[in-house]
C-alpha cells in the first residue's frame, strides 16, 4: 500500500495486500448468507470498469479515460482498488510467488475444500492440469483423497501433475474406447469428485457422468466459451450425482486469501514449481503466447 | 404378510407391510455408503423383472411366465417380494391411503427432506402440481418454508395445492414476458430451492434457473421422455446454482416409509384429500384416464 483513501480503516500504508476480483464486504445479503462467497457490494461498478463511486482512476496523457479491469488492473506499475477487494497478507510472504494466490491457486484449491468439501479417501478426477488443474490436485492431496486421476490432452502435463499428487494419467486420446467408461472403470465406479478445469462443454458432460451414482460430484470451474451450454440425460442427476460450479473457489478472499499465504509459507501447498516463467512487462504478450501454446503453466511479470 | 420364505427374519405373518420398488438391504455399498437410498442389493434381477434367485413368481393359467414389475407388481390380488423391499408399518394404519406412500408421499416430502434438506424460511418454486408435486408443497410446510411457490398450466390445481401451503400460484400462461425473471422476481432473487415435478426438460431448465444466484439448489424429481436432455449455460452452475435429482426422494424405504406412515397416524402430513378417487379392479384403465386428463390426483384401487 503507497496511499490510503479517505474513511478506510482496515488497512495502511505499508501494507502487503493481494487484490480480490471477488471482493468481500461482510455486509451484503451474500457475504451474510454464509452460502456463497459471491459479494454483490460493487458487482455494478466493477463490471463497467468504475470504482464504486462510478469514476476510473486511469488515464491516457490526453485526459482520455482508461477503464479499471476485473476490479483489480494489475497490468499496472500501480493500481488503485476498492479497500473490500484487498485482502491484508503477512510481510514475509514473497509478491512474485504470491501473487498467484489472488486467483489460480485459490480457485483451484478452493473448487476442493470450499465448493466440493472433499473428504478424506476420496476418489477424484480433474479434467485439464493447467494453472487451475494443478492446484485441484494438490489441494485434492491436502484434502487426503486416495486417487487423484488426471486427464489431459498433453502428455507433458503428467510429470508436474504427478509432483504435486496424480495417482493416475489419462490422455483422452489413448484411450480404448468411451472415456467417461473408462473412468467409471479406473475409480472402481465412479469418482466420489470430479472437478473440469478446461471450460470445455463436452469435458464438462464427461465430468458429470464420470462422477459416481449415487453421490457423485461434479464442480465446473472452468470458463465456457460464449453461449456454449451443458447437457446431460436428466437420469444422470436423479441416480444421485451433482452438478456444481465454483467462482474464485468459493473462497471468501479477505479472509482466506491470508490463510493459502500461511499454508504457502508453512509449506502446506507449493507454488514456486508452478511459475515456470518471469518477464518483464515489455514480455507480457509472450507470457500469453506461451500460456496458449501449454507451454508454461503460471509467468509473472515483474515490474 | 400371508406367508413367509425361508430365511427371512424380519417379518413374519400378519404383518402390514408396504412394497418398495428402491428396495434397503443395509449391506451393499451404496446403503453403507451413508449418501444415497438407491440400494443395488437387487438392481440387476429386478431390472428383469425377476426375483433375486432369477425365477419369476408368476404364471398363465398354461404357465407362461408373467414377469414382476418395478420389484413389486401390485397391479395383482397376491404378489411375491423380497424381505428387503417390504417396509413393516404400524397394524392400525388404513392401507388404502398409507399405500400412496410406498411411493408419491415419500418421493414429494423426501425430496425437500432427504434431498435439497429445506431449512426454516426457505423461499421455494415447485413446478407441476399433481400427486409428486402436492407432497413437496406439504414437505416445505413441515419443513418450514417461508415461500412456496407452485406452478402449473391448469388454475384447477390451484386451490388444493393451498390447501397444502401453497403460498402463490404461478399458471405460466398467464404471466407477461419470461417465467423465469418473474419467478425470480417474485422470490426476491430467486429460489432458495426449485423442484421439478413434472418430467419436462424445459421446465428443469427453468426450474434451475429460477433458483437464486449463489446458494439456490433445483431437485429434478420428474421422470423426462427416453432421450430428453436438461441444459443450460455453465455460468448458471458457476454463479453458485446447484443442480441435483432424487429417486424416491432420497427415502430408505425400511426406514423412513414406517416413519412416514407414523407422520401421518399423527396429523403432520395429510394423505386423504389427495385419494380423489376410488376404483375395482375392473376399472383400472379409467384410473390412467383420470390421470392422464388431470381429473385425479391419485386414484386407488381396491382389490
Amino acid at each position: 500500500m503507497l496511499e490510503v483513501g479517505e474513511g478506510v480503516t482496515t488497512l495502511e500504508v505499508g501494507d502487503h495486500v493481494i487484490p480480490l476480483y471477488t471482493p468481500e464486504c461482510r455486509q451484503c445479503e451474500y457475504c451474510l448468507s454464509g452460502k456463497t462467497n459471491l459479494c454483490q457490494a460493487i458487482r455494478v461498478t466493477q463490471g463497467k470498469g468504475l470504482m464504486p463511486d462510478g469514476t476510473t482512476r486511469f488515464s491516457m496523457l490526453d485526459g482520455t479515460p482508461i477503464y479499471h479491469y476485473m476490479g483489480c488492473s494489475t497490468f499496472a506499475n500501480h493500481t488503485v482498488v476498492p479497500e473490500i477487494a484487498l485482502a491484508k497478507v503477512r510481510k514475509d510472504a514473497p509478491f512474485d510467488k504470491i501473487c498467484y494466490i489472488g486467483c489460480g491457486v485459490t480457485t483451484g484449491i478452493g473448487a476442493v475444500i470450499n465448493t466440493a468439501k472433499v473428504e478424506i479417501g476420496a476418489r477424484c478426477v480433474v479434467f485439464g492440469l493447467g494453472g487451475i488443474g494443478l492446484n485441484v490436485i494438490q489441494g485434492l492431496r491436502m484434502a487426503g483423497a486416495d486417487q487423484i486421476v488426471g486427464v489431459d490432452l498433453n502428455d507433458d502435463k503428467e510429470k508436474m501433475s504427478r509432483y504435486f499428487g496424480l495417482t493416475d494419467f489419462v490422455n483422452p486420446t489413448k484411450v480404448d474406447g468411451d472415456l467417461v467408461e473408462h473412468l467409471v472403470e479406473l475409480t472402481g465406479g465412479g469418482a466420489d469428485y470430479t472437478f473440469d478445469a478446461t471450460g470445455n462443454t463436452t469435458v464438462m458432460r464427461q465430468a458429470l457422468e464420470a462422477a459416481h451414482k449415487g453421490w457423485g460430484e461434479s464442480v465446473i470451474i472452468g470458463v465456457a466459451a460464449a453461449g456454449a451450454e451443458i447437457s446431460t440425460r436428466p437420469f444422470q442427476l436423479v441416480t444421485g450425482r451433482v452438478w456444481r460450479g465454483t467462482a474464485f473457489g468459493g473462497a471468501k478472499g479477505r479472509t482466506d486469501v491470508p490463510q493459502i499465504v500461511d499454508w504457502y509459507m508453512g509449506g502446506k501447498i507449493e507454488i514456486d514449481p508452478m511459475i515456470t516463467h518471469k518477464l518483464t512487462l515489455d514480455e507480457i504478450n509472450h507470457g500469453f503466447d506461451l500460456m496458449h501454446e501449454g507451454k508454461s503453466i503460471r509467468a509473472v511479470v515483474e515490474f
